[in-house]
């Protein structure tokens, strides 16, 4: 058993709201004592933490799917850890847990958050930071989005933006798997190179490099039937001018469009959609949250039989998260981009 | 029987293409004479044609849902004549039809071209220029965008701009019989009072002269389930910030921008489709035709009934037709817009 009373317990909180991409200004450290569990609660030691684009829009006020960070709240953020002090009898010490942990060292989990926080055991034996990436909400935001937006058929193309991140790895994966052909749409050689011959897309096209449009036309003979579209701006108006009849067009992000101070671009080409009777539609990982299980069976079954693999980028050390937050903008992180918080 | 040898044709030619918006110098007036129809074919009287935001786009160069009209061809338009010498064993001189007229005096239909240009007879008693708004493709693209696309159930909040024109005056008038909550929008207090005390909506926003963003929040206390949307640019944006979740926004046209001489202004706040999981779908109406005739009879039950009405503004001469396509990128036309050809 650990000795509770002897931890400390650092936090990052959010201190302001940023205003293009978030700067170490925008964060405050601090460090709070360890307490036992109350009845029913839990104690869990943060192991990885989830860094996610969508963390950038949790930093701005207003209205959006969830609610936005409070000023001085400690950072949300997903993790894996696990359970050192338990008062529940469904967790128990030793166990390895996803949940909400914040960014934190430790997070101390009342028996009526459990839920709220999504707390649930994982098999160990799958890897960790798995379960923040294909087995975790990015490979739920692709699973769902694919198939029940995208509506994938065999011989389709696919075309996905992000294909090295989290959700666009498994994208990718999920629509070989069902027989598309798979386009991929990343930053750099290597990314590009890593989905081809490691992950099996079909074809990849580097936006930093090379011209996507020519790509598009290249690696997309019939037009494109479903674009799972992360990035937002040029790259989705580009594709927009090689959708087919009755395309679908997943957002599930807009990454390029984060950090802007000033509005949003917005797709001048949208009247494709009216041209190709094609549908636009927005997805919400959170709305399948009574069906994760079914996602991370089958994900779970790919990656036992060695169908599907799951790359995390990790970096060490919960101080550096102002900095590990902005590979994500810049496109540096290659794979899920993780924070390890602690050893095992 | 006319006197058909005796007969002259005057025809409107696509003379060049515009930038922005057509004058009268990218029209050409020609005169033909008129034939006996071909065996097989059929001889119309054009009495009315149909004018519509669309044209806009067929005068235009390159790919879109339909051919570009050519340099020098006779534009195209739909329309409703007068048989006045047949061939064909279906039409008999007297019979009123709706077929792809073309701008011009008289049309003569091969046998080979009566599918393609779509011609069926008409039920004059329930008014000819009808079947050029409720009973025709504007009706039709109301109908079926708003039942397929839409999915409206009874209840619901469904916004629609251009809500005076063809389009929205069925959408509008659909979707209040079918027991959703209407706001249309519209130019000017005229329409907009026309729309509520005649049609029924339940609310119209002038966005000529009023605050269309404190209109909706307004008249839209629950938000906005359903947007039909014939206009495009700041208005589709200011409606997707009121959108609900599960949200169906039907893109029908965009008039806002098809005379632009600079790039269409897309929709900046498109990042709500992902907010509220929220969908924007195009149509065409062609893909019904099939089915047309189940929206004819559903659109002909609700007029003879009086549960529905059907506006057209009829300007007369076919020489006036350049001025008078422009009333639809102005918002002058009160109802449908139909250009009479010829008296009856």
């Amino acid at each position: 058993m650990t000795a509770i009373a002897t931890l400390t317990n650092h936090q990052i909180l959010l201190a302001s709201r940023p205003v293009g991409l978030p700067t170490r200004a925008n964060w405050r450290s601090t460090t709070k004592p360890v307490a036992e569990p109350s009845p029913g609660g839990v104690l869990v030691k943060t192991l990885y933490l989830s860094l996610d684009p969508a963390m950038r829009g949790w930093m701005n006020e207003g209205k959006s799917y969830i609610a936005p960070v409070e000023i001085g709240a400690v950072m949300r953020a997903g993790g894996v850890g696990k359970v050192i002090a338990s008062q529940n009898p469904t967790f128990a010490v030793g166990d390895y847990v996803n949940a909400g942990l914040d960014l934190q060292e430790y997070c101390m989990i009342s028996q009526e958050n459990i839920k709220r926080s999504g707390m649930f055991k994982i098999d160990a034996r799958l890897g960790l930071t798995t379960w923040l990436n294909v087995l975790g909400m990015p490979g739920m935001t692709g699973f769902f989005g694919l198939m029940e937006v995208g509506l994938p058929k065999a011989g389709e193309t696919v075309v996905v933006s992000g294909a090295a991140g989290a959700v666009g790895q498994t994208v990718g994966q999920i629509a070989k798997l069902k027989g598309c052909r798979v386009v991929g749409i990343a930053g750099g050689q290597a990314k590009c190179d890593w989905v081809v011959n490691e992950l099996g897309f079909d074809a990849c096209i580097d936006y930093k490099n090379g011209d996507v449009r020519a790509g598009l036309k290249a690696h997309c003979p019939k037009g494109v039937d479903i674009y799972f579209d992360n990035v937002g701006g040029e790259i989705l108006d580009m594709v927009l001018t090689k959708i087919t009849r009755g395309a679908r067009i997943i957002i599930c992000g807009a990454i390029s469009q984060y950090n802007n101070t000033t509005p949003v671009k917005g797709p001048a080409n949208y009247l494709s959609l009216l041209v190709n009777r094609a549908r636009m539609e927005g997805i919400v990982v959170f709305d399948y949250a009574d069906r994760y299980h079914l996602g991370v069976a089958e994900m779970a079954g790919y990656l036992k039989a060695g169908t599907m693999k799951s790359k995390e980028d990790i970096v060490q050390g919960l101080e550096n998260f102002p900095e590990t937050l902005l590979k994500l903008f810049n496109g540096e992180n290659f794979g899920k981009l993780v924070l390890q918080v602690a050893a095992d």
